[in-house]
């Protein structure tokens, strides 16, 4: 049988509770779909932080450089809080998305229909939403230098006597490369990309801009491609979400947008993303797969977490790692099933009532629903 | 009677037919309110580059830094769009913020109850909104050296050989002194601010956590805080925006998310702003208000635009400038008694239809209301 290396790092809060989901969806896929996966496990986040005294151990980094796909629960919790900056429990998943050059984040915005009515959108604004933004995620202000915070106390206009640096920074090689991955992305789906910096603003923008219309021009001249300032991408966005199909943009932008995308759909707790980065010798992308949603640790250990956004996370990696799209399509069609049949985890459980489960019953209804 | 001096830049597009309607409103102040207006015109944006071949001459900007008050319409257009950055309308713009060291945007997001069907939102969700953010205005990546696109042609890796950059540097002095502003406001309001940055991954948004913090506990203890990281205000905006009173963020953040706030009330054409800088000699702030709406080329010179957002921004010019709150609030309510007598220019022209109106009849209707 086809044959995938898999590293599960559960993170902290709902993490471990969701991927225990995640492995059982793993067993079936092995048991009835002739796949075998070879899967190892480790810590990051602040679960690393507590055994290994840093958010992403060498160990755990070469690990994840050496297999096919990593998966990754949540990092991150109230206990961290107080930690330095430099391994807080965020510095893990940074480390690894900045080592394994991950430069390509997709994060689809889909409305489920089952579930249109959660999102604080009229219906009609968001039902059959389908939109995949595409944040590079390996550059920009969140790994520019210089960076810090110095002592400025020769400025006697700066009461305090402090100053906070940091550098966004785009190279055209950095952008183009994210503009291909968005570019074929959208010609395997409507075909449309909307790019979207702050050229008016930004020299770094402008670059963004222009590299991006280059790689257009030059290799994708069949995609529709448009430029939109963020500011009103955030509009557009809230004002008619379907008007998009794949969204390009930075890190940092892409950080903010994807996340209000995310809440027009209401239903954080579905949302998957797939962080990619080059070919590996086998022909595969360096790979990291994770849910939208965070650690949520005020319901941690409760059984109350939704463990579909990290299952729909491994549909993601059949699909991009395993060039297993029609397994996706079944684990995807089967999430479809159980929420048309009512079955909600607290999350999704709305005035029309539903069959209430927990997280593990959860799970349970998608393998029978395969 | 009290005496004020303005000087009313219209701009481009849409600004002049707007500012028109602006001119009605200040006579009729004059005319009934026994207050007297020194007012004076200039140009600004790619009108101002059209004669002077820059888009904020310096007398433009000296005359500005003289009155008690600026009056801005819009600016940009796509005329302009192949204009060399260092000239674009923008930075005409940009050059009176930064100049006039017009440090507090403050940008009320209102939703008015005539109007909550127009959001996307569930009237439910936006009904009596009425947030205000308070975004920093002269700092952050907007200003921060060193910037620019350049040549590296040195770096093999770097396919397209150029790199671009902008800086985000913070002094803890410009942090606190919008924080400052912030509670003031909020003191005048819900008492509640929300600060928002990315501490979690940018040393800037750890400096404007503590500052920020440090401004609370040592000035205004009575003001409830609480922080909040860009992606999560984001989402959070989406998902219920009326959890807010105050929201104090930074320049980048402060565009985006206000942006995506003032989407939220479904009436662009009626949001104003006020940017404020340092009190001058006669104590009042350094002034500059301008509607949030950009210049709609596409429908300048058709009588179609809606005057209320800039008629609304010399609202706050009453408020903040003149200290005549009463006024304001008259100018204020004349505006809601006309939108709930249902009188619409074409972008508040819904299903439940009401009175079309052009922009100078709308003008005239809130003359007359008052
Ligand atoms: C946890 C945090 C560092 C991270 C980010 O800012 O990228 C998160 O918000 C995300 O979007 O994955
Ligand atoms: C026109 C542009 C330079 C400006 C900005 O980015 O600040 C605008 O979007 C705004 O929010 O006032």
């Amino acid at each position: 049988p086809d044959s995938y290396s898999l590293l599960i790092l559960p993170g902290d809060g709902i993490g471990p509770e969701v991927m225990a989901e995640v492995a059982k969806v793993i067993d079936w896929f092995q048991d009835n779909r002739g796949m075998s996966f070879d899967v190892s496990h480790d810590l990051v986040g602040g679960s690393a932080y507590d055994e290994y005294g840093t958010p992403c151990a060498d160990q755990t980094l070469a690990r994840a450089q050496s297999v096919d796909a990593v998966l990754l629960g949540a990092v991150g919790g109230p206990k961290y809080d107080s930690l330095d900056f430099s391994v807080k429990p965020e510095r893990g998943l940074l480390r690894l998305r900045k080592e394994m050059d991950l430069f390509a984040n997709l994060r689809p915005a889909q409305c489920f229909d089952a579930l249109a009515d959660f999102s604080s959108l009229k219906r009609e604004v968001v039902a059959g939403l389908d939109i995949l933004i595409v944040r590079e995620l390996t550059s920009g202000v969140y790994f520019g230098e210089p960076r810090g915070i110095h002592d400025d106390n020769n400025n006697p206009e700066n009461e305090g006597g402090r100053v906070g640096i940091n550098t966004q920074r785009y190279t055209s090689g950095e952008i183009r490369r994210v503009a291909r991955s968005a570019f074929d992305l959208a010609r395997q789906r409507g075909n449309k990309v909307c790019s979207m910096e702050k050229a008016n603003v930004m020299e770094s923008g402008i670059l963004w801009r222009e590299e991006v219309q280059w790689v257009h021009d030059n290799e994708y001249p069949d995609v529709e491609l448009s430029h939109m300032y963020a500011d009103n991408g955030a509009m557009q966005l809230v004002r008619n979400p379907r008007q998009f199909d794949v969204i390009v943009t930075d890190n940092l932008f892409g950080d903010v947008l994807s996340d209000a995308a995310a809440m027009l759909t209401g239903s954080l707790g579905m949302l998957p993303s797939a962080s990619l980065g080059a070919k590996m010798a086998n022909g595969r992308p360096k790979a990291l797969y994770e849910p939208v949603h965070g650690s949520a640790p005020d319901i941690a250990g409760q059984g109350k977490a939704n463990p579909i956004a990290c299952i729909l996370s491994f549909a993601m990696a059949l699909r991009y790692s395993f060039d297993q799209g029609d397994a996706a399509a079944e684990l995807e069609g089967a999430v479809e099933r159980v929420l048309a049949d009512g079955v909600r985890t607290a999350d999704l459980m709305g005035p029309q009532g539903g069959t209430a489960v927990s997280t593990s019953q959860m799970g349970d209804r998608i393998i029978a629903a395969l």
